[in-house]
C-alpha cells in the first residue's frame, strides 16, 4: 500500500501557512492586505551582499566544502571577535539556514524520544524540527504579563527529567521580542552546568536590540563553553532570508565532528548564499544604527497602536521585530481568518499570525497574536488602525 | 551527561572523506593529485546559470514560496514536457540540493525501520539519508560482469516484505553509470504496480547518455503515476553543484502535500540557486551535444585505460560519468589511502574512490574502485598511466 508516515500525516503546517490562501483571495477581491505575519524584513537586502554575489566570477559554481568556504568562516570568527566572542573556523560548520542547523543540533544530541525544554510561546517551526528529529518539546510557559521574562528557574529544575539533554532560547525570542538579561542568561548557564546539558542559543535577531540594551550571548558565559551550541545566521540581520545561510557554532569539539558528519552527508552549503553572507559580513556597524533607529520607531508604533486600543495590550519587547499582543477576542485562529475573510474597511485588511501556533500547552495563545513589525511606519499606522477597526467589528470580540 | 546521539555515532563519513586530509596532506609535499575520485564536473556551469545571477536585480533576497518560485516551477514543466513528460507546477517542490529531496521523500513515506530497496553498489550517501531518517536499505548485489545490469526481478521479490514501502534506483547510476533499459523499467514498474510500493527514481543524470543510448525516465511508465517520485536537479546537468538546487516531483497528491509541509518547516530553498537553475534552462539543447561529446571521450580513455592493465577490468558504461573498475587489489580502502601516502611517480599520484562505501554487503566492492571522470582528457590519459605505475608497485596487488 502506498502509505504515508507517521510523521507526516503528524507534522502540520502552521497557523500562519493556513492562513496563505485566504490572504491570496482576499487579495484576488481586491483587498489590501497588510502582511504584519511574516518575519521577512522590507529593509533592502545590504549592498554588500548582493554586490558580492554580482562581482562574484567563479567559472564552475562547485560543491563548497560541507563546513562552508574557509574565507567565509574565517570571517565570521572577526565578527564575533567584534562582540568579544572568541571563535576559530573549526569551531563553525556553515548550514542551509538557521532551519537546518537546528535539525541537525537536535539529531546530534538528541535520540529520540529526548527531550529539549524552552520557554513558551517559541518559534512555531522548533516544533516542526524536533517532529522530523522524534524529540519532544517541553515548554515552560511565560507570561504576558511579565513581559515574557524567563519563567524561574525552579520551572526549569521540576521539567527536567534523565532525558533531558539540551535547554534552547531564542535571544532576542521570536515570537515575543523578548531580550534576556545578564541575569537570566547566568542562571541559564548555570542550570545547564548544574544539570549538565547543552544550551542551544538561537540568536539570529542579535543585533536587534532597542532602546540601548545590550545582547548577552550565550558564548560569553564562563564554564559552560562545551555546553553551548549556537544558532545563527545572517538572514535576519542584513535582511536576506533568501539565501539560506546559518550556522552551528560550538566548542565542543565532538559536537562539531558529528555535526560535521551530517553536514557532510547533504554535500555542501549553497555557494551563492555563502558568497552573499561573507559580502553582508563587510556592511558598516553604521547599517545597524539606522536599522535599529527604523525599528525602534516601527515597534513603538505598534505598542502605542495596540496598548490604546480598548481590551488590547502588549509588552514592549526590547529586542528582535515581534510583538505578542493580547487582543480581547475569543479566538486567534478564528479572529486571524476573519480578518482575511469577512473584515474590510475602506478595502484594506491586516494578516497577523494566531499566537496559538507558537505555544504547546492547549489552551494558551488562544487571545494572542505574533504581530511582525516589517513594514514601514506608515504602513504600521494604518494596520494599527485597521486592527482597532477590526476589533470593534468582530463577532467574536469578548469584554473583559 | 553531554551526550551524542546514537544516530550521530553511527552516522560514518564516506570512505571518500576520510581520504581527503591524506590528499591534503599528499598536495603540502607537493605531490600533484589526479582527482578521479568526485562528481564535481570540471567543465563551466552554463553561461545562463551565471547570467540570469548576474542580472538578478531584487533589492530584498527574500524567503521563496516553500514549494520554489513558480516561475522556476514553471519552466521546469516545460523542460518536462520537451521530454515527452506532463507535470505541473503543483507537482513539483523545490529542495536544497537532491540530497534535501530524498530525506524529504524517505521521511514522507517511510517510519522508522521501514524499508528500501536498491540495487547495490548505489550512492553512498543513500546510506546516510537513511540513517538519518531511521529508515532502513535493503540492497540486492549488481555485478561488475555483467556490466551492473539490474539484479533478477526475482531477487526484489524475494527481499520484499511488509516493511518494504519503496524501491530506489538512480538512472544513469552513480557509481557504476549504468543505463537502465526500456526493458527494465517496464519490470521495475510492474514490480511496484504489483506490490504497491513506490518508486523512487534519482534522475539526476538523466542528459548524461553515450553511445546514442536513450534514457527512459520513470516518470513516463504507464499504471505506475501514483508510485513514481522523480528525484531531480539541474546541478550536474549544467555544471551547477554548488546551487544546491533539486526537486521532488510526482503525480501522487498525498506524497507531494506530505513533502511540502517538511518543505515549510525549513522555509524555502535558496533563492539564488534557484535564479541560477532557472536561466540554466533556458541553455540551448546543443549544450549537451559538446557535453556528451567530451565525456564519451573521457569516458573511453578510462574505459580503454581500465582495461589493458593486467588484473583490471571495467564495463562500458552508458551514462553518467562515472565507472566501478575491478582492480588487482587486496583491499580498496588500503589501496586508494597507499596512493595518497606511499605512491608517486615523478610527483604524482592519483585519488579514487574506494567501492566499498557504495556497498552494503559486507566483503563487496573490496576490490574495486569507482573512477569519476571529470577532469579533462588528456589529465585522464595521465591519470591512467599513473593508475598502471600505482598497480606495478603496490605492496597488496594480488595475482588473479
Amino acid at each position: 500500500m502506498l502509505t504515508i508516515s507517521k510523521k507526516g500525516q503528524e507534522i502540520t503546517a502552521s497557523p500562519i501557512r493556513k492562513l496563505i490562501p485566504l490572504s491570496d483571495a482576499a487579495k484576488k477581491r481586491g483587498i489590501q492586505v497588510y502582511h504584519l505575519n511574516i518575519g521577512q524584513p522590507d529593509i533592502e537586502t545590504t549592498s554588500y551582499a548582493l554586490d558580492a554575489v554580482k562581482k562574484y566570477s567563479e567559472k564552475v559554481i562547485k560543491y563548497s566544502n560541507s563546513a562552508g568556504e574557509l574565507s567565509y568562516r574565517k570571517k565570521i570568527c572577526k565578527y564575533y571577535e567584534s562582540l568579544g566572542i572568541n571563535v576559530t573556523p573549526e569551531e563553525i560548520i556553515v548550514t542551509t539556514g538557521g532551519s537546518e542547523a537546528i535539525q541537525m543540533v537536535f539529531q546530534t544530541i538528541m535520540d529520540p524520544d529526548d527531550e529539549v525544554i524552552t520557554p513558551e510561546p517559541f518559534y512555531a517551526n522548533y516544533r516542526s524540527f524536533a517532529k522530523i528529529t522524534g524529540v519532544k518539546i517541553k515548554s515552560i510557559p511565560s507570561d504576558i504579563k511579565d513581559g515574557f521574562a524567563l519563567p524561574p528557574m525552579s520551572e526549569f529544575e521540576k521539567a527536567i527529567t534523565p532525558k533531558t539533554k539540551a535547554l534552547l532560547i531564542c535571544n532576542p525570542n521570536n515570537p515575543t521580542g523578548y531580550l534576556y538579561s545578564k541575569e537570566e542568561m547566568i542562571q541559564l548557564g548555570e542550570i545547564v552546568k548544574k544539570h549538565d546539558i547543552y544550551l542551544i542559543t538561537d540568536e539570529v535577531y542579535r543585533e536587534f536590540c532597542y532602546d540601548g540594551a545590550k545582547h548577552v550571548s550565550a558564548m560569553t558565559l564562563k564554564g559552560v563553553e562545551n555546553n553551548v551550541i549556537l544558532i545563527d545566521s545572517e538572514s535576519k540581520r542584513y535582511s536576506a532570508c533568501g539565501i539560506r545561510v546559518g550556522r552551528v557554532v560550538s566548542k565542543n569539539k565532538e559536537v562539531m565532528s558529528t555535526v560535521m558528519k551530517f553536514a557532510q552527508a547533504r554535500l555542501s552549503p549553497p555557494s551563492y548564499g555563502q558568497v552573499a553572507a561573507e559580502g553582508a559580513l563587510d556592511t558598516p556597524a553604521s547599517y545597524f544604527e539606522g536599522t535599529v533607529k527604523e525599528y525602534t520607531s516601527r515597534r513603538n508604533i505598534c505598542v502605542e497602536g495596540i496598548n490604546k486600543i480598548p481590551g488590547a495590550f502588549c509588552p514592549t519587547p526590547k529586542g528582535a521585530f515581534y510583538i505578542v499582543a493580547h487582543l480581547p477576542i475569543d479566538d486567534s485562529e478564528t479572529f486571524c481568518k476573519w480578518l482575511l475573510t469577512d473584515f474590510n474597511y475602506e478595502g484594506k485588511t491586516v494578516m497577523l499570525a494566531p499566537a496559538c501556533g507558537f505555544y504547546s500547552t492547549p489552551g494558551r495563545g488562544v487571545q494572542e497574536v505574533r504581530i511582525s513589525y516589517c513594514l514601514n511606519c506608515d504602513a504600521l499606522k494604518e494596520a494599527m488602525f485597521l486592527l482597532e477597526k477590526a476589533l470593534e467589528s468582530y463577532p467574536g470580540r469578548v469584554n473583559e
